[in-house]
Order: C-alpha cells, then sequence, then structure tokens
C-alpha cells in the first residue's frame, strides 16, 4: 500500500510501499478504503518536524486524520454499518467509558489517541477505525468535502460556542479554519462577521465568503473603524482563531461590555493577559474549544456542507493527487493554499 | 450631619460635622436616614489611599457603599416606595437608557457613578438615592444584614455564575466574599465545597461556613489532596475571590476537563497564563464577575439572606457604633475582622 | 386633534376630533407626535366587538398600540431623549417596581396597561408616553418600518425562544406574525423552514419570504413529505403562530423527539392535548411566548429591520392615510392584507 | 435459576425454576449476578396486566429492571470492567447509532428495548446486558441503593431539568419518585419545597425528606396557602410527578409568571389543558422528562446517593428476600410501601 510517512526525525515527509499492519480487525472495527484525505496544520508541523511534533509523534508514523473513504471489511460485533458505504470518522479515539466520553463530552476524554499523530493515521490506502467512530457522508457531498469534516468541525465547534443570531461577530485571524468561521457564522445568523487578518489575500477570501468589514490588525486605527461599523455598540462575540498573543489582547480590548469569546487558536507559550481590565470589568464569558463535540458537532458540520457547498468549495484550493503530496506542503509554506486535499 | 470623610490626600479618614449637601430632591430621589452601613475592601483603599484610591477618588468625598436605612423623603415622581420604608440601595447609579440597562444588565454599564467612591457616600446619617435604586427589606431581615446586600451581591453574582447542583467547588480566597461563597454554594446546592487559603483563621471560618475540604495553598500537595478527595474528578468549578496571579494559575490547573470559572478577585495588574494548557485545552468556560446583577442577584441574596441567617451572623464579626469607625479600619489592617458593620 | 375611537359598544370604529386630553406631562412623560401606525389583529379583534373585545375594553378608547413619532415635549424629569427625536414605544406600560420589571422581563408583570386598549391610544396626532417605554430609531430605518417595531416584536421574541442556527423549524400560521417568523427564522441560522398554512396566498407570500417548504395542512401527507423532505429527522423545532389546536397537535406531532415549541398563537379556549405521546415521551421543551422583552426583543428586532429591509417591505403590503382606516380594516376581514400600516 | 415471570395473561407474576438462556455471550455483553432489584410501578402495571402491559408485554418475559450485581463473566471485546465489579445498568438498549444515542440523548432514541418489558428482565439470578449499559458501583453505596439507581434517575432526570438554586420548587404527587424529588430538590438548592399530594402518610414522608410545606390538594385553599408561604411570589417551578390531569392544571395555575415545569408524571389519555391561560400568557417554560441521560443523569444519581444516603434509607421501606415478590405487590396494592428492594 502507498503510504505517506514521517519515517526519520528530520524535516519531511516520505512515500511508502507497505504491507498493511493491520491484517485482522478487532470485532468492533472496521477497515476503509481511503478516497481523499484533508492535509492539517498539523501535518505540516510534523512535515516541518518541530518542538511540538519532535516532542509528540514518534517515527515512523503515517500521517493524515482527515479523509473520506468506502468500507471494505468490518469487524464481526460491528452493526449498523454496510460494506461498501461511504464514511469519514472523528480521529480522536477515546476511551469511551469516562464521564466525558459517556455524556457527549468525548472532546475531553483525557485518555485519547489521534490517528496520523499518536498512531499510524489517513495518508494511505487503506485505515482502521473503531466503528464508533464511524460518520456517515449523505449522497449529496462530495468527497473533496467529505474529507474535510474534521477541520470543519474544529470550525463549527468554535462558531456554535455562543447563540450567534443578531450578533456582531469577529474573527481573529483568518487561516483555513478561520475562513470556514466566516462563512459558518454568517450561515448561523450572524448579523455582521468583522474579521482581523494581517495578510490581504486572506482578507480577500473572507469578504469572499462573506465577512462584513475586514482589518490589517498591524494597522492602527482598529477601535475607531469598528466603532463606527458597529454605531459604538462593538463586537458582541470573538472567535479567536490565530493564537497570536497580540491578536487575543486585542480582541478582548475591542469586545463590548458582556461580550463572548470562544478561543481556538493555540499561543505556542504562556501569554500575558490584563484579566481585569477585559476578563472582569467588562464581564465577558471566555470559552476554551478544543476538537469537536462527539458527535453534536458532527452533526451541525453535516447540515452546514450541504447548505452551503459553495463556500467549502471556496476554501478548499487544491485537490491533488496523493502522490504530489510534496506540492500541498510547498503551497502551505509558501502560504499559497487554503485547505488542500489528496486524492488516494 | 454626622459623616465620615475622605477631607486629605492621605491615609485615614476624618469624621466631620456637615450641612446635608443635598436639600432639594429631583423628582425620582428619595432621602433615606442611615440606620447601618458596612465597611468594604474598596473602602479600606479609600483609606490608605493607594494608587487606585489616588486615581480614582476626588477629596473631600463621604466614603460608604453598602447601607440600610429608612425612607424620611421622596421626590414628586416617586410611585411604590412610602416614607419610612425601610431600605437598602444598589450602589451602582447607572444611566438607565443603554443597552445594557434596558435589558436588566446595568452591571455592565459604562456610564455609572459610584456612590462613597465617584459621589457622597452612606457613611452619615442621611444619604439620596435615585428611587429605581432601591431595594425593599423584609421584616424578617435584621438591619445588619441588611446593610451588607452590596457585598453579598458580588458573592452571589460569583456563586450564580454557573449551575452548582451537585457539583465539587473550588474558592481561592476566604476573604469576606470568599466566605459568603462558601455558605452560598453550598446552599445552592453543591456537593462539595474546597477552600484554598493561606489564612489558618480563615480557613477555620471557611469550614464554619461550610466548607468540606480546607487547604493552604502554600504548602505542597494540593493537587495529590484534591484528587484523593475527589476520587480523582477534580473540581468542576472554580471560584476565583483572591485576584492572586498564583491562585488563578493554580486554580484552572486544579479543575477538571470542561470546568467552569467564575473571576471575581481582581488582579491588581496583567497576569501571565498558559492559555492553550488551562483554558483551550481543558476545555473551560471562564466568567468575569462585575457588580451584581439588577436585581436578579439581589432577589438571590434576599432569599439567601432570609433562608440562610445563622451564615450571615458568622460572616459579620462586629457591629460598631459608626463613630468608632477607626476600630474598624484597624481590625481590618490586622486581618482580626469578617465584616464590620457599623451603627449610625 | 384626530383619532380613531372606539365610541360605541357595536361593531366599527369611528373618526373624530377630539381635545388633546393630557395636557401636562407628568415629569417622567414625553409628548409624542405619530407620523405612521400599525394596524393589529387586536385593533381588528375591538373593530369587531367579539367576545374578548367587549370584555376588556371601554368606550370611548382611542385604538392604536404600534406607532413611530416624534417627540414634542418631555416631561421635567425626562433625560437622555431630546424634543424632535424620532421613536416608537413599547405598548406594555408595566409597573416598573415588580421582580419581573426590576429584571428585565417586564413583559410578565402582572400590573400593565397596554395603550389602545386599556387607556388612550396611538390612532391619534399626539400620544403621551413614559419616557422609560420609548425606544429611539435608527435614521436608516423607514418610517413604515418603524411603525411596526411591536409586532415584529412579538414574532422576534418567539423566534428567538431557542437558538435556530443549522436546525429545521416549522411554523404553523403564515399571516402577518408567522410571515416575520419566516423571514426572522433564516436570518437567525435555520438551515430549512417549513410552513403548514391552509391559505394558497400566504404560503406563496411565505415563500417569498425564505420558507423552504410550504404544506396545505388540510391536505394529507405532510407527514410524508416532512420526512422526505428532512431525511427522516423531522423538524427541531415549531413556532405556533395560528392559535389554532389541530395545528398544535399536529405540530407538536412532527416534531422530532426533543424538540422545541414556542407557542405565541392563542387558542380562543381549552385545547385538548395528549401530553404523554407529544411532550413527555417526546422529551419537548415547550415555552410559551407573551408580549415583547423589554427591551431585549427590542435590540434584536432593530438589528434585523436595519440587516433585512427587504423583508419588511414584503410584509407590509399597504400604507394608507389615517383617514382611510375604514379600508384598513376591509382589507384585513377580506384577508387581503398583509401589514397595514396608517400614516397620520 | 429463580426468575420471577409474567407467564400468563392474566393479574399475578409466578416463580419459575428456568435455564439460563443466553448461554453464550456477544462479544460486547456481560453477564450479571443479579444481587438485588427494585421494584417499580411499572412491574406493579404488569403484574396487574392492565390495559397498557397487554399492549406492551408478551408472555412469558422475567421482569425487572432495576437492579445491582457482580459481573461474572464478560464478551471478548469488553474493555474497561473487571469480572468480580459491582455494576448497575441502564435499562434502556438503545440503537447506539442514531443521532440521539450518538450526542448524550440516548433517552430519546426511537429504537429502544427495554429490559423486564420488551425482553427478559432482572428478577432473577442472572442478567446479561451491553457493556455500554453498565455503571459501576462506588464502595461506599449499599446494594439496596446501587438497586435503585434507576428510579432516583427519573428523579434527578425531573429535578435537573431546571437550575433551582434559590427557588421555590412545587411537587405534584409524592409517591416514590415524587419523595425522591423532594429530597433532591432540597439537596441541589431549593429555598423550598412545597408538595401536594392527597394521601396524609405521603405528605409526612415528604416532609420527613425535607419538604418545607405539603398541602392536600383535594383541600380547598391552597392557592391562599402558598401565596402566604411564599411572600405573594408563587412557586417557581412545578415537577409533575402524578400525571393527573387536576394536578397539571391546578400546578400550571398556581405557578408564578415565568415559571418552569418539569413533567415525568404520565396521564393515561388526552387532557383538557388552557394553554393560553397557563402556558402562553404566565410565559412557562415545560419539559418532557422521559427516561435518565445516559449518562449524565447516572453520575447526578452517584452523587446524590453518596452524599444523602440516609435520605435514601428513607424511601426505601422494604427488603425483601425476591422469593416474596408477592408481599412487596401486595404492600404497593395497599399503598403502604414506599420503595420496595428484593434480594436475590
Amino acid at each position: 500500500m502507498f503510504a505517506i510517512v514521517k519515517n526519520r526525525p528530520e524535516k519531511g515527509l516520505w512515500a511508502e510501499d507497505r504491507l498493511n499492519a493491520q491484517k485482522t480487525l478487532g470485532p468492533n472495527d472496521v477497515r476503509i478504503k481511503v478516497s481523499h484525505a484533508g492535509v492539517c496544520g498539523t501535518d505540516f508541523h510534523i512535515y516541518k518536524w518541530d518542538d511540538w511534533a519532535q516532542g509528540r509523534v514518534k517515527v515512523p508514523t503515517v500521517l493524515g486524520h482527515e479523509f473520506v473513504g468506502n468500507i471494505v471489511e468490518m469487524g464481526s460485533a460491528v452493526s449498523g454499518y454496510t460494506v461498501g458505504e461511504r464514511v469519514s470518522a472523528e480521529c480522536h479515539i477515546t476511551c469511551g467509558v469516562c464521564r466525558f466520553c459517556r455524556t457527549g463530552q468525548g472532546h475531553l476524554c483525557v485518555d485519547t489517541q489521534i490517528i496520523g499523530v499518536d498512531r499510524d493515521g489517513a495518508f494511505t490506502n487503506e485505515v482502521v477505525m473503531p466503528a464508533s467512530n464511524l460518520w456517515k457522508i449523505h449522497p449529496d457531498i462530495p468527497d473533496a468535502h467529505a474529507a474535510i469534516f474534521d477541520p470543519l468541525g474544529n470550525a463549527m465547534h468554535t462558531v456554535s460556542a455562543f447563540n450567534l443570531a443578531g450578533k456582531t461577530v469577529m474573527i481573529t485571524g483568518a487561516g483555513a479554519i478561520g475562513l470556514m468561521a466566516v462563512a459558518m457564522s454568517k450561515a448561523r445568523g450572524a448579523a455582521k462577521v468583522i474579521v482581523l487578518e494581517p495578510q490581504e489575500a486572506k482578507r480577500r477570501m473572507a469578504e469572499a465568503l462573506g465577512a462584513d468589514m475586514t482589518l490589517d490588525p498591524t494597522q492602527s486605527g482598529a477601535n475607531d473603524k469598528i466603532k463606527a461599523f458597529t454605531n459604538a455598540a462593538m463586537p458582541d462575540v470573538l472567535l479567536e482563531m490565530s493564537g497570536n498573543e497580540k491578536a487575543i489582547q486585542q480582541g478582548m480590548t475591542l469586545l463590548a461590555m458582556g461580550g463572548e469569546v470562544a478561543m481556538l487558536g493555540i499561543p505556542p507559550k504562556a501569554i500575558t493577559l490584563d484579566v481585569a481590565s477585559t476578563i472582569i470589568f467588562k464581564g465577558l464569558t471566555v470559552k476554551g474549544i478544543i476538537g469537536r463535540k462527539m458527535f453534536e458537532t458532527w452533526y451541525q458540520v453535516d447540515t452546514f456542507v450541504r447548505t452551503n457547498p459553495d463556500a467549502v468549495d471556496k476554501i478548499i484550493t487544491h485537490v491533488l493527487p496523493a502522490e504530489r503530496f510534496a506540492e500541498a506542503f510547498t503551497l502551505m509554506e509558501e502560504g499559497k493554499a487554503g485547505k488542500v486535499v489528496l486524492k488516494f
């Protein structure tokens, strides 16, 4: 089988022709022939072999955790699925028995393995998953869209942290997930979406996806422009997608009193925060967002993808044959890609 | 009239015999003969004349913002009250016309004046308040309890930020407000209350008010003790009452995944926070708490005071004649007082 | 002054030239020169003089409770407004001192008077209102839209009872308020809106306002059609606008397990409800909706009207000179009108 | 094996000595040696063989769905449990793959089988359950308490439908579940609990469990007494446990404006409800309650049982050897029992 593997502790990824490691399925497992897989920022960290990747990933590991494919074999105890069925899957394999797993909050399980990070992933011809991680793909959804339910789920988990109906939403950071959040915020009832993003090209993309106002946060005057745009009310909700210390500080400062903050972007180290003047005196509510709700978020993504296919098309800038995976990482390195999907 | 006044820009407070400044009432105002007034940490800051006080308070100002008394005169347009009626009052005088004031969130009004801070307060024989700030005191409630609805309201606003029913609540800081929060958390359904407080005497007081476990956070081993006490589940909710950077960091670290944090204690400056490992990866919800909800919090305090009078008695350690106000501040300076109430 | 008055206990309304009854303003009152006023179903009940009207309204009473105008005089204690300012007003004059009025839930005050029903209303040249009832109209909003904030508020209060983002919403009854709810549901993030309405013309109007599916509930097959349309998931939310017993029963039956119901339409008498098979076994949540939240709903309507002016235009089918008020009621009687606005 | 069986379509239950029907376990199943089992109202319906039972239950069926026991054998794919471990289990065996099962709302799954009703149950020496239904019992919990997690869960699901902190709660019906709700409401922060129950003995029991006021609803004057007791505020929350039409009507009528209703009691047929004057004009929120949240409710019950063992002791009036099961039903028939537990 063809596989894209981190097989040396240095920058790069390598194609391999490897035997299928998992010959026999567990009774609750399913074997899936991969059709398409998305390339994630996490894959890019592992490709670059940065500090985080060196501390977390063991070589060799097959990468890839966003994918769609068809079931080719099912364990003896699997029910509710059929061979041939098209599925994606939640990439967090959780313990299944802790209080979070048992109350619809599996994203908070502390005994979690991520495919493509902690064990072999989906950048290959076949992947084995527990049946309880599967997600059936509606016939109306094209493969490329189905392949990226996982990152769409990160965006959706963030966007659905608060009721946005009639609110002014501010998004800091317009990478792939920030762009998804723009379209989702509008679809979920935000009255206005303001995007703060330093790169011109991403601001244009945010506008194409429905942003009502975009600003370069490295330029002065953001406060005055937003004040004018919001009739002095200032934004109600901040969706923090950058992980950037200054963006977090600026975002909280620009929010209205009583505002709501959903934080998805991961600051690489501890930050300085004037908790008194932002969180306390403003009466903010701040929610940290991790993973996707299993499986509430997946239902929300399914609805979004089916009712907003054009937005998803705009977010996917490249679909490449899997063999050309090196191009995907070069495009990402050069900042030229939105979302890249590989065809296996 | 007797008044306790900050009349010089230096440490101290001075008694004055002053004419009643507000001879004529506005049509919507009410004049109240003060019976009892609570001494607050804010008063102590002004007494010490620290940086915050120097930047905010103008001399001369009559102090005091927590009180109870009886209506002696009403403006021409006041209705719903009668002369002689016993009342307390919300000390934040808000604009009344902004979106927060008009939606039951007056505590978020940015055009607010606090009596005893921004204008003359209640440490005197008579105080004038807008009728819309008044709170009728139920006959069952003694004056000393009625005098401290304001700080009880700060505690209640924090405690009611989340549904505590069946949860393990951790409180960092057992000053007067932290102690109130202990009793309120138990009354509002917390299964267990854990208090982190460095002072032995305050830990004892927390236990008397219902804390199930108290710990000195300056000693090592808090994590293991709480882990054992909670069957490894760790606390569900953190009520942060200290404003101390280390307490905030420790509190968030000790919380369970998906935990909830209400922050009332005010850090004197910006703090360092590992947002990724605490808020984001743990999926926490953090709410900043300011003032009291007008007037939802007051109804909640009213219920608490009437159903838990013994707890309020334990929190009030001293009731002194107003003339002996200097003693109150000495007691506070020496850390010997819970809540001190002055009788006018 | 010209006024439209119920001055005899029989069907009809009569124009009068009457002196301004309220010569002197109270200190907190404001006099408003009426520019436009909406005609409501309530006015139609009073016009017809049905049982409800006979039991509630005393003659003579000036009708009208939805309006916009300009302030021409202010009481001595009014602040935050200026003469000449354009305003609408909440028509429920509440006590202001009960626990509902003091917690942003004035719509639940039991000591309420409605203008145009319990005291003289706005179908005249000048109306006097308490300043606390006023609502400032944004310059971008045309008078005809501003005149109907009240019924838009009924619709919005219903639509905002639940978070609709990504949900399938079913609306029973497409009168003026039901039509508003269609547009609002879409604007507030509903994925799909299904309308059940027996009148063909109203179904067409619902489609023009964004309904994704409309059905005649008097025809069989609604269940199968909705099942097919929703992929067997059935609607998540029911907005009940008809007050019709069969519609309520059918609506609850068609809902998905765990569905949510907001009830605004008023059944004229007690109904039969299989509480076990609908509410209990399905785990439904049902909310009764009355009036508008003061003033949260008004802020929501303001946002909607400014971001969806085209929808409001479609709902207002007629703007007539006030003198031609009889036409308005004839149009309503003949079922030919959406919303009618009178110009004073 | 000893089993209590409905083996004839007539009133009664019969002891049988039967072979263990389930010799071989499925890979995800667990065999449990039953130690104790609770007798439920549902069992009583089947014992009496009423209309509902005749329509739902096939003979022969082993009864019993509330139990505790120890694992004696595990299927090949079961993990997270050990042989010998003490467990109870959720009696609803759900499909596991629908949107409700996958979002922590398995109680709303429409493809559900109940043990002891739809298939053989736990009134026998051994029962087989899917591992995903198991609930581990904490060592501090006695067997008799562990046996009734299921009905405690019905009560808890109802009580936790709303945040009760500081509220006045009214409970209509003080059968076993109503009595549990009394103790739970107090434990979860209700300020006052009022119970409406026609039987004197049950009212006394409600008082022993913490009810602050009990009333006989068949006597006049309930409204005045509750008005006096609540200072005219009236109850905030109604927990409906009777399924009685009059109780539902009366309960909703007695509630405060904006009140909250959780309905668990099942009316045997459709009822008449003045939806306008109760639900709509009062702005009520009504929630239907079915089963237990899987497994959020179980965590809540676990906490309650461990922190309130005395209350559970009061609710269990009889623990009988399983062979004396006929006595249990006689006690229930004569209204002499609270909760009866059988020892196997």
